[in-house]
């Protein structure tokens, strides 16, 4: 433990950057459930995953056991190009709340694509390009992912088709542009590509598409093109396996300086950001070797853990995928227009739903408005402006630091700071202009979304 | 002089990092030349700049003797939120490029102004409250400054005037919702609020506004505002002075490594960022301790050093600034619209003015399509986005990298990455579909404007 005085960046040396994946299934009793074939409600096995994911890629899937699997030499040098991220602490912010909690950040926003995406997509890339594929598919709504796939794509020399949600796509040209520059072909979704995009524009003329419909496309194009396969970037056990790096290096550096935060707090939309930060410390947990508070921050719009039902769904709109147990709000359920793009999503990452139905972590819902206030104070005083997805760890972690000023508790809390809001600024005028509105959806509408959950036996 | 493998990013530790800044001009033979007063043509005194300028920056912008100036632990502790910035081993562009030159680069972007203006910006805000002010006046093209400063009166708590040339008011919402963040107040110039803004208005009605009228706007608000000042973000010494921790770090990270530098290059519009960069290097250059081959690298389309005259001008196109020596395109010059806002201007710093007169640097220029093919290969390898404005000095690295490669020279070569491009997709977006254009001028324009410079006895 080192005595100095704790710096406001800490930065790992790249000797020190996490050399393997941390398997956070392997330390769990109660297994996060099976992906199902949705025919015949059996497990999926590794061949029938095979068209549409890439082979190392479901083996990592599948494999709940093993507890680390070694980083590849060429992703490590890729990490180094924009990695270790820095774990901030937030002396600015701590002096504008006067509180006496200490609050540290894991910053991702440092790259390109402008979020922890990149984390994965280098990954999914590199195990696609070792397959001798020729491209891989994707959807995008915010834009991270498709941003972040189509610079690790371009470092390898892969194709990458991109189905982006067309209202993201009109609205946000940036992004797309961004994408084209890493030479990424990016079609907005639903389009006529596709049957299943097809289908859904017979059926819904003038949809604006949605995250959930994408995915089918994607899946469809990479399943029915030689040499693609499909690749996404939350919600799957290999994108937690991949983001745990972001995990590895906050306890590292928190280790560095004999730091043990007593909080962790990450935005939730599909899990990818959370399950990455939360993996080391909820192993500990999970071996009885510490004990955290971990809270997962989602959109009130959007409320998948605390409003949603742990059941069987589909990943998708188009229900072309497999059946995978989450906390879901139905796969037909459309969430408002939330700014977070990033966290519009009915489901939840199978390994995040299970530790929360099993009582190891905690999950709060918070409205926009509320988000945009603490993203703008953060800004001001810390310097970065938040992505949108974000900030809802911000509102979050700002809260709690009130809650320590009031009872005087020093404690100490880290949050995930996934990304910078950029692209966003559509929404951050909205907030100035007094234009932005919560979105909160009814009972009414939650239970006719449940009504359609598929039937299990 | 460490024999380890030199890592992908060296980043200093918080007590490496300058706690002085240098001033070059202490160290130059040849002073740059003074302001003068535009009526007297007598050089400007202290009390005459009092009413545009700050106390203790006037002091620094006089000062060409004394070498160090302390940097005051507050803005050292801002510093310490973003800084130090990286020096980064350019592998993965070695290795597209196959030559045997070493490329650094020093990365101003991660900072969300964007740029590398937010060094100065934190330090004019600072002796601007410790004089007791209310707030500062500003001019911004691109924007980065403008948000830069915005960055730095929120922290302090001053307020924020930005006059944004109105083209790019337009053009870039994005940018001026980034400072709306931040509490700034901005707008469009020219307006009717000022004299200086009318009278242009009426002369040139429907003229989307230079960089030139900004400047004249901001200063008369300054000046006939109770408890305002205006402060710039390039061409002046003081500027120069607060970008050397530019310099200072990047010479820290190299000597860490042992590591000599052949070739320094830098983007250069007013200055800024090349004479914060090359500060410590030329230093040595002057007192005879190191050679450097030091490139100031400017857009064909305002080409100050290689195609200006070395004489006293205007800094503004009002003519309500003092007289400035310097490489000039005449005040009366509006650049063609290049992409790069930020290097669109008809003069040049005084102190690099003088230093590429005395033949202690050498200069270039290159047409923008040119540049953003460089850009775009760069962000492909490199994962950067890079500002149109930084893409000049990656031009220029490439070029002398692909000549090493011919020589087979295995030449160090340093450039400085100022920025990211995030907010200039609509340049990269005309350059993917084919439409960006060169803009060269042509002898006869350059010498219509040559005419209209000041005459001096």
């Amino acid at each position: 433990m080192s005595t100095e005085k704790i710096p406001y960046k800490i930065y790992l040396e790249e000797s020190e950057m996490p050399k393997a994946w941390y398997n956070l299934r392997a330390d769990m009793k109660n297994k996060p459930a099976p992906l199902l074939n949705p025919a015949t409600h059996e497990p999926m096995k590794a061949e029938e995953l095979a068209g549409v994911f890439c082979e190392e890629l479901i083996k990592q899937e599948l494999d709940d056991t093993t507890p680390y699997f070694d980083i590849p030499e060429d992703i490590r040098n890729f990490y180094k190009m924009y990695r270790p991220s820095p774990l901030v602490r937030a002396y600015c912010l701590e002096e504008k709340l006067q509180t006496p909690a200490k609050i540290y950040y894991k910053f991702e926003g440092n790259n390109t694509s402008g979020s922890h995406k990149l984390n994965s997509a280098i990954a999914q890339a590199y195990y696609a390009k070792k397959q001798g594929l020729k491209g891989v598919t994707t959807e995008t709504g915010a834009g991270q992912w498709g941003t972040a796939l189509s610079m690790a794509c371009s470092y390898f020399g892969l194709d990458c088709k991109v189905y982006m949600v067309k209202v993201s796509y009109e609205q946000k040209p940036f992004r797309r542009e961004v994408m084209r520059t890493y030479g990424a072909s990016v079609t907005p979704s639903p389009s006529t590509e596709t049957q299943v995009g097809r289908k859904i524009l017979e059926e819904h003329p003038g949809t604006t598409g949605s995250l959930g419909c994408a995915i089918s496309e994607a899946v469809e194009k990479a399943t029915t093109t030689e040499g693609y396969r499909y690749v996404l970037g939350s919600v799957l056990n290999q994108v937690l396996l991949h983001q745990s790096v972001i995990g590895l290096e906050t306890k590292t550096a928190l280790d560095k300086y004999g730091i043990k935060p007593d909080i962790i707090i990450g935005c939730a939309g599909g899990g990818s950001n959370l399950g990455g930060l939360i993996a080391p410390f909820m192993g500990e947990k999970l071996r009885g070797e510490a004990d955290y508070r971990i809270i997962a921050v989602e959109p009130a719009s959007c409320p998948s853990f605390t409003r949603g039902k742990y059941a069987y769904d589909f990943c998708d709109t188009g229900m072309v995928c497999p059946l995978a147990k989450m906390y879901t709000l139905g796969s037909g359920f459309i969430p408002a227009p939330n700014h977070a793009g990033g966290l519009r999503y009915h489901g939840m990452s199978s390994t995040l739903s299970q530790l929360y139905a099993d009582g190891l972590m905690e999950a709060t819902s918070v409205p926009q408005t509320a988000v945009f206030e603490a993203a703008e104070q953060f800004a001001r005083v810390e310097g970065i402006l938040p992505a949108p997805e974000s900030a809802h760890a911000i509102k979050v972690a700002i809260d709690e630091a009130m809650r320590c000023k009031e009872t005087g508790e020093e404690k100490t809390i880290v949050f995930g700071l996934t990304g910078t809001g950029y692209f966003d600024m559509v929404a951050y005028e909205k907030f100035h202009d007094g234009k932005m509105e919560d979105y909160i959806p009814t009972d009414e509408e939650l239970q006719a979304s449940f009504d359609k959950l598929p039937k299990m036996d």
